[in-house]
């Protein structure tokens, strides 16, 4: 059964007569529509091929995990369209190293690209359930950047376009999300209770982990993408930066400068009253929260 | 990359310290489209659904290894038809012990389903690569029952209808194609050398699989399912039979009876010349054999 949490664990099985002594098994799947996930009269193929993976290789990454493996199925596809969608689909997977080793072609009149992944965890995989009372919350990077960029894109209208170097990360972040592996895998290290990939905005995402953890929580203050807007960084989705919760705050912090990994960025903590949403000073009941927005 | 196989080979890492005493991990990916893969007027979602299921668990058959675990992202429908959707799902994942622990919905204007399945085999999987000159083939059951099936409905039209019992078959073979997973594993345990599912037709799938042994093929004659055409059985896809071969007769027969699994049919044998497809004492050029039909 499906847990709630960004992949599934599973356990290696043993071969008859032998001891296991295999990491877990981590399964996800993500799938992305044209014209839903993405505007293909904005950004590419390629881009789309890339952000299939990427979303994917999230999961992994909020899991601690180190992906391994992707199938990717695409319908609605001809064959220069697939060269296209494959150069970003390869150049995902060859950065995050996840060997694509199959997949499935099909008919169809709409693009849907869905890929599934695994991942390898050795040890305990960090879960969306395992915030405690007390624990900071950390995000891996600024937020609000996609957000952002897609704005722009609108904006702009389909074009090339010769962006300052502010949009044209805020534009990339849109494009090509980057998955946080190297931050999730030295954030289970570090002793991370709980995670979770920022994909719908970190007002639902939090949102989840503190409902599947039993924790409410108050947040200081939130690091803003350069260019983006408070409500962006709140509530745009597709940034792909991870939340975190730990015990103490030093830990964390040391182990991802010493991992040569960006430091997180100290967002809030997390409380007993399961019902308590407070960010900024301001007091907000349970999943009322977008009226801040 | 892939390898041309139902389904990709990936050996499982050992954690560090440990030894690897696990089985071989099995992975693939199959997607269905509504109007393409199935015509929903014909067949209920809850068969689309279990069509979605049966064609990844037969690719694991393929390979001769046993189900574990299955991702299923849906496009393109509302919580009602899910609900009937997943009915199939659930039944096939419960009749082949594949635990259905994650998916993705995703909004968009037509009805995909993709699954993503894996597998384990302890020891060796079966290629479709390993067939040798000499070699006996065989097939699991008589073939055409899926496209009998198929051609029933459309004749019959949108319904309910009151089947007789081999009219019946036909149609459940077609809503329902069952993948052959007990077949799948006796087969590798009883030493079968290459082995493929009959997804597109036995023409074109014993094709595919002489083409990536190297050799050619002589058949005699053909099972045919009862109530379906000669050229059902040749070009008819979707009975997911599986097609293998073995290097000696009776071993393989002995090996499903014992295991209480229906002997398989002797169609032919390979032959040396990879270009020979010589099908009931009519020679064909390679890529000639539609002729036939």
């Amino acid at each position: 059964m499906w847990s709630g949490d960004d992949a599934a664990v599973v356990k290696v099985p043993s071969s008859p007569g032998k001891a296991s002594g295999s990491p877990l098994l981590l399964l996800a799947t993500d799938t992305v529509v044209a014209g839903v996930d993405a505007d293909l009269s904005l950004t590419t193929l390629s881009d789309f091929g890339w952000k299939a993976m990427a979303v994917n290789l999230s999961d992994i990454a909020a899991m601690g995990g180190r992906p391994a493996h992707a199938l990717v199925s695409v319908v609605g596809l001809g064959a220069d369209d697939l060269e296209d969608l494959y150069e970003g689909i390869g150049e995902a997977a060859a950065q995050f190293g996840c060997d694509v080793v199959g997949g499935d072609l099909s008919a169809g009149s709409e693009v849907v690209v869905s890929v599934a992944v695994t991942g390898w965890v050795d040890g305990e995989p960090v879960l969306r359930s395992g915030a405690r009372p007390g624990d900071r919350i950390w995000v891996t990077a600024p937020l609000g950047a996609a957000a952002a960029g897609l704005r722009l894109l609108r904006q702009a209208g389909p074009g090339p376009h010769a962006w300052g170097p502010v949009d044209q990360a805020l534009v990339s972040a849109h494009a090509r999300p980057r998955p946080a592996v190297a931050e999730g895998l030295v954030a289970r290290h570090a002793g991370a209770t709980a995670m979770i990939d920022v994909s719908d905005g970190l007002a639902a995402d939090l949102d989840h982990l503190a409902t599947l953890s039993g924790v409410g929580f108050e947040l200081g203050s939130i690091p803003v993408a350069d260019g983006a807007a408070i409500d962006e960084a709140l509530a745009g989705g597709d940034d792909y930066v991870l939340v975190l919760t730990t015990p103490g705050p030093a830990e964390v912090v040391n182990a991802f400068l010493a991992a040569g990994v960006p430091a997180p960025y100290l967002i809030g903590e997390c409380v007993a009253d399961p019902r308590l949403r407070r960010v900024a000073g301001k007091t907000l009941p349970v999943a009322g929260w977008e009226h801040l927005l």
